[in-house]
């Protein structure tokens, strides 16, 4: 194959990619009105797989689902040696129209573009399952199963947040087959590289001025609960001394994070998003606090050793107001480097773009992570509106997603040539 | 009459007073199988006013309830003075068995003495409507109407918990005519003096070893929420720099809420009691922040500057983290002071007794509060066991109760006497 840049008509993909996103932004592909809201084995998610498998069959994709129904689509036979394309289209429960999506549609983009023009590469679409975890409140679900990052045991654990029935019952109900889940591992065998356009869900592109992200590495995460026991007392009746105020310890801790967070290297970052008191009324000392940590980056010993010392916080600030705290880690994922070949090919053709890019680490949790393990891959981010995610606000440019197919095109077509 | 010492025999009184609370634990007069929950309209709250009603008439007393519901029995015809006793006997939602109903088990006890030692002692008994709020959110509610400080707007803008329907849509299909709430007023008009009995809600009793808390002034209070508005964000994307965190100028104010109420004189206390943070997601700074206060003290000037000061605090914060904070009041009331009268007849009394007790504050709010501008009124308080009230957990000893109803009746029996 030629090395030569190949120009798309940027335009016309931009409009191909809005007129997918606003189509499922539409009452069929969403439970909300105010939000995009669509999760596994529901009829709005179900619709929004049938619309990208119309739009592959149109330009020669096979289109199949795996064992739990990650969607693959593919121009090539099974066996022959393709390159993987795509992210996820389900969203967050008050999501908007970008996150996942856009992504997808990218990778639709590249395979009507390598359609148009003739290119032939050999390639396959990944759609993964549940990368919000609005279903079954399990992030990145789909990629983990396909990664073997879970065992049976815990995936006949997981539970749907609406009616509390198992995951394995509503993938039944669906027409899958969850009991075969270690076979999806197979939907990586014959990829040769990964890449995964995605929004950046920041404001680092935006406030540099850069239409995209040429991501290096992913942020490893601490995903942690803190609960604190005090004791609950009449809010009018029992005197600063004699209290044990669980919200108290809490409200030290959410402070402590922020100073270890920023104290610390790697871009680490901690939230405490979550919080719950009890009784959580007006007049009473809250007897017991549970808050949630989010600690992240692309240090491992940093953002690992936050979590730790905030544990370690915890524990003193709950024992010298007279009551006890608890740590439990939910779920942890080590730093993910991503393949220096694929983000060089990726940098390269960036460059070629003449278009400002950025060579940047992603903080937020992407199915990557779990495809990197086994395949040569890398992410590509398109900027957000002042960073908003995981809203209705969510707001991206098709235009730069034109941008991102075009860079994406380019780079596998030189790693494929160079084999 | 003799101003000689009465003596009851304490251990019968006991038993009634148990008997009375036992009764009304059970299954008939509890809308919950785990707690103690009645209020206002509900027929659990009615087979409590008629269990009342029975025991008050079996010792000629005329039972009338007002046109909201506040119960009054009395054993002198309409006009002839008489001196008031009583409590409430709705409960907290998740409540227990002592809180309120144990004041009116005593005030009846009161009346069955009066009765049986023949002391032809002119009494009142007023159950209030609504102390604990459980029913409409609005807390001291039947004893706010008689005292006027409600507005007939007001009044009717209040809504049912679990329905949303109106009060007086509650009230009026309970029978009663809400309408007519400025009458409720009257049932103050023959009082000549008024005393409430309750458990203390708070440990100083049990701490220092007394029987009964002989109370000489109620604590104000101001109850207010501020709504801290940030930027929601990806909590893995956005670097600690860029963020606009709400949830973490809600934990500096719940700090320096426990700050400024230590360095305050009166007795002052300040609690944050409810958080709730939005969009309350492990993976999302929190874009908003709503936490309520309660502040409360003895000293006016004290509690109040706590209050502003928090209020500036929060301001100052919010300003710092590139957010905004609003301060709203829900309700606040000023101090109550007691009649120095009926609390030196109550401690005489309690001297005589034989028995440990102490002059001190309340710091919880009670319907006396409203009764007492327009009646000289005091307050008797009993143990509870650790302090715990608001709880099934709550524990009181019928004992106390009995003993506190020997005092209330040679204390009535004395103000009486002198007119």
């Amino acid at each position: 194959m030629s090395e030569r840049w190949i120009s798309i008509d940027r335009e016309r993909s931009a409009r191909r990619i809005e007129r997918d996103i606003e189509t499922l932004a539409g009452p069929d592909y969403t439970r909300s009105r105010e939000a995009i809201r669509r999760y596994a084995y529901t009829p709005e998610y179900r619709n929004t797989l049938d619309y990208f498998i119309k739009e592959l069959e149109a330009v020669g994709f096979r289109c199949t689902e795996d064992p739990v129904g990650n969607l693959v689509a593919r121009n090539r036979p099974a066996g022959e040696r393709v390159f993987g394309i795509g992210s996820h289209c389900d969203s967050n429960r008050n999501g908007g129209k970008y996150d996942g999506t856009m992504g997808v549609a990218a990778a639709v983009e590249v395979c009507r573009l390598n359609e148009e023009l003739g290119l032939n590469l050999p390639l396959q679409v990944i759609s993964f399952l549940e990368e919000e975890g609005s279903g079954f409140g399990q992030m990145v679900l789909g990629s983990r199963i396909v990664a073997g990052r879970v065992s049976e045991e815990e995936l006949r654990s997981f539970r749907a947040i609406d009616d509390g029935r198992t995951f394995f019952e509503h993938a039944k109900e669906a027409g899958y087959e969850p009991e075969r889940w270690r076979e999806c591992a197979r939907i990586l065998d014959d990829l040769v590289g990964w890449i995964e356009l995605h929004i950046e869900q920041a404001r680092v592109l935006e406030d540099t001025g850069n239409r995209l992200g040429i991501v290096d590495a992913i942020a490893g995460y601490v995903h942690a609960d803190i609960t604190v026991r005090g004791r609950s007392d009449h809010a009018g009746a029992t005197p600063m001394d004699l209290r044990s105020d669980a919200g108290l310890v809490m409200a030290e801790c959410m402070l402590e994070l922020e100073r270890l967070a920023r104290e610390a290297p790697g871009d680490t970052v901690g939230t405490v998003g979550e919080v719950e008191l009890e009784p959580n009324l007006i007049n009473a000392v809250p007897g017991r606090a549970r808050f949630s940590l989010d600690i992240r980056g692309v240090d491992e010993e940093a953002f690992r050793g936050v979590a730790r010392r905030l544990r370690d916080f915890a524990a003193e600030s709950a024992r010298r107001r007279g009551a006890t705290s608890e740590y439990s880690e939910r779920q942890s994922l080590s730093v993910t480097p991503l393949d220096k070949r694929v983000v060089g090919a990726l940098e390269e053709a960036a460059r070629a773009s003449g278009e400002p890019y950025l060579r940047m680490p992603s903080g937020a949790a992407h199915d990557t992570m779990c495809v990197a393990d086994r395949v040569p891959s890398a992410m590509v981010f398109v900027p957000c509106e002042g960073g908003v995610s995981h809203s209705p606000e969510e707001r991206a440019d098709p235009a730069d997603a034109a941008l991102g197919a075009e860079v994406m095109l380019n780079a596998i077509r030189r790693l494929v040539a160079a084999g």
